[in-house]
């Protein structure tokens, strides 16, 4: 049976299932204390931090395979893989293979993209197969429903909502925030608008000269929304495409109204991130971290990478990982990967596992330079092994096992050299771990070591 | 016929031939002309940051081919391949095609770490084939002329350090900081030495309870360096070797030697940086960068990596290029390359080709960071190129065209998507992009945008 099915069942009929209204009703849910669990916090602090809006819990009442995880700045650091067709490629034996890299790499979260033919049929395949929390962008759906993206109409996108959310969709990226207002802050732009459901919405507001409709009909979306507990992840359509057009007037127009938005949302018991750039300068990463922090009264951060510099299309996981460890280590709840096809092409299974591990590193590292509890274990483990060449080990605490061990083999492929006290980087005689041994046996012998040798001389550490 | 043979021909018989003498001097020597020109600086300029040793410019007066370049903080970030056989794998024609890929893909220095056989004939083969300063351990190749470690003499090492600086070797990692009196500072380590040459240091002098040989004897081997022009790269023996043994008091100790064998380098005239870690949690980067900075007097920093996690073997290419981004940005001038198979094996030319783009990667980002003139202007072209849809301008500006080519031909490959208003990630209908250009035609119409629309509201940029 289904995790929470059993949860789920003892509080039908409540009018609010929201996580967040559960937590100001001081209720501690079996959700709350799962992720409690794997946080390592305890359930009243991830209640605290839940009612305050600062962590949520994406997990709708029709997911019940989900296994319930946190995102907020007080919890891990999250990653987000996008999979998904176009219309181009792709089908669902090939989603749910790349569903399934996610979930053998670590992904935290899922988004469904797919904007070619079979969406509904792919979206439910993923969900029932998937234990971590899944989230759509459902202007793709409505619009593969109408001719042109003028036609399209909140009726329509209404019931794209509802359906997905009676599905178990557990959270939704709405570009509720994009105004007709910012249109003329898009000019001067090097690449004007590059969120597709962003460039949509401004599309149809400038051809029916009318505000956005997720905006003017946004109590109502609400509404709908907090009866599944589904969380809103407020799109940012005027995110930079580009260094050029970062931190610029239009970006942090749009910010303001998603702080409004946020505010709203709470208002509803409706659970709340905020998504964020882009391609942004090193220099402007922390910034941009700490102002959406201030503008969005501390909702979850989400970040799309950010780019650190566009010069490099085929190794955008690279570039965007540099910017997503600082925006993590800056304070952003979750980052959303970015695979080596980004600009290119759709990402088939292995570039998603490719833009999965540079997200693992990003995350983690950004874990480790915040202090977080024990998240330098792993490094310590794995550093100890490999000083004490147990190479099997040092494999296995990898972030990819099979491709450490790969490589390792390439040159020395016999079962003898996983008990080799070198490797073939250097061979046996120039082995410094090797050498390193007998300065420990010298120090061994001259007695204790003076005060405070070995200890850290610089910033504090976890 | 080489690029400086005609102006060292001009120079011969001068007693020090330094680019440090010269500038002190008041002489603005070819090759500071030449790096001014490369750099886009004033030659006065240049030569004045080289009399103050905060720039340096590798070129050993027997290196003809050169065509010189300077590491230094007000110079663009650089970055070092590494290159070189082991007593495992590889050998001539295998580390000139290395050599090859060091070139193509944009290496501002190679060193040849060769430890196996072949080394002179190796280092003579690429040394006439290279247009970039080639550096060198020589500690390899004088352990190879002995039976044990311990049987390494000053001789010997003075015989190997003329011969190479005869050959050309435009600089020399010399491990002159590690002292006897450091070793207990290392009991307490996760992992040791984890400098190769530092940790044969180590060995010989716990054996013969003496001082390092190099450090013994400094002053006469500043006056062979000087005689070629040699760049002394003092290495950091006691740099750490995973994130628990990051800025610790061995590591530290260390560096305020090399902060006197820095000014005692410059007091003979001789060009120097001062090499550094490793393994760095992200918070602690910049405050090393900050405190070499201070102890060396501004000597150019150059770091290896640093990687910000040790849990990643087979991607620390990307676990360190996170670090060696911050460390640019923080100042360091130059980033030595660390490959997919770092702590698993001896680099192929595909791990070096890997290794390279993820360092120009880096550098370029720390140059965007530290608002250096001109640092983005590629980046700019390019994302003009990608939303005008100009495919094959896009590619071309890549760091890696035939990379960047090659993803986007895997779904469309036919010759008219080189033209196309879309790739296959989002396909026609839902291309960003494409709708922008609406809003742009839009703005239009509409006359003059208000004031400060699309004008950076965030940090200034270059």
């Amino acid at each position: 049976m289904a995790v929470r099915s059993a949860w789920l069942a003892a509080r039908k009929g409540h009018p609010v299932p929201t996580q967040l209204r559960y937590a100001r009703e001081g209720v501690v849910t079996e959700e709350m204390r799962f992720v409690a669990e794997r946080e390592g916090l305890d359930p009243a602090y991830v209640r605290a931090e839940v009612a305050r809006g600062r962590m949520i819990i994406p997990a709708n009442v029709n997911h019940p395979e989900l296994e319930p995880m946190a995102i907020g700045i007080n919890a891990r650091c999250k990653i987000n893989a996008n999979i998904g067709n176009s219309a181009v490629v792709s089908d669902v034996e090939g989603e749910l293979e790349k569903l399934g890299v996610c979930l053998k790499h670590g992904a935290d979260t899922v988004m469904d993209l797919s904007t070619g033919g079979g969406i509904v049929e792919i979206r439910e395949a993923i969900l029932r197969a998937s234990p971590v929390p899944i989230g759509t962008v459902p202007i793709y759906q409505a619009l593969e429903e109408v001719a042109r993206p003028e036609d399209l109409t909140w009726e329509g996108m209404k019931q794209v909502i509802i359906a997905q959310a009676e599905q178990g969709v557990d959270y939704m990226t709405l570009h509720c925030g994009i105004l007709l207002e910012h249109m003329p802050l898009v000019a001067g732009r090097l690449t004007g608008i590059v969120s597709r459901g962003g460039s949509l919405t401004a599309q149809w507001m400038l051809h029916h000269h009318q505000q956005n409709p997720l905006y003017a009909h946004y109590d109502e979306l609400l509404d709908i929304l907090r009866r599944y507990d589904v969380t809103i992840s407020l799109g940012d359509s005027l995110r930079p495409g580009c260094l050029h057009d970062a931190s610029d007037a239009a970006q942090f127009a749009e910010l303001d109204v998603l702080g409004e938005l946020t505010r709203r949302a709470w208002a509803k018991d409706v659970q709340v991130m905020v998504e964020g750039p882009g391609h942004v300068p090193m220099d402007q990463v922390a910034p941009n971290v700490e102002r959406q922090i201030k503008v969005c009264s501390e909702a979850p951060f989400y970040v799309l990478g950010p780019l650190v510099t566009d010069v490099a299309p085929g190794y955008d996981h690279i570039t965007s990982a540099i910017g997503a460890a600082l925006a993590g280590w800056a304070g952003a709840a979750m980052l959303c990967y970015v695979t080596p096809k980004e600009h290119l092409g759709l990402p088939n299974a292995e570039d998603v596992k490719q833009g999965i591990i540079a997200y693992k590193i990003a995350a983690h590292a950004a874990d480790i330079a915040r202090h977080r509890k024990g998240a330098r274990d792993r490094d310590d483990a794995l550093s100890k092994a490999r000083y004490e060449f147990d190479w099997k080990r040092q494999f296995a605490l990898s972030l990819d096992p099979e491709t450490a061990q790969r490589y390792h083999d390439e040159s020395l492929p016999q079962d003898v050299f996983k008990t080799a006290q070198f490797c073939s980087m250097c061979g046996p005689k120039f082995c410094s771990m090797n050498i390193s041994r007998e300065v420990e046996d010298w120090n061994a012998a001259q007695g204790p070591r003076p005060e405070g040798a070995a200890k850290p001389a610089g910033a504090p550490r976890g």
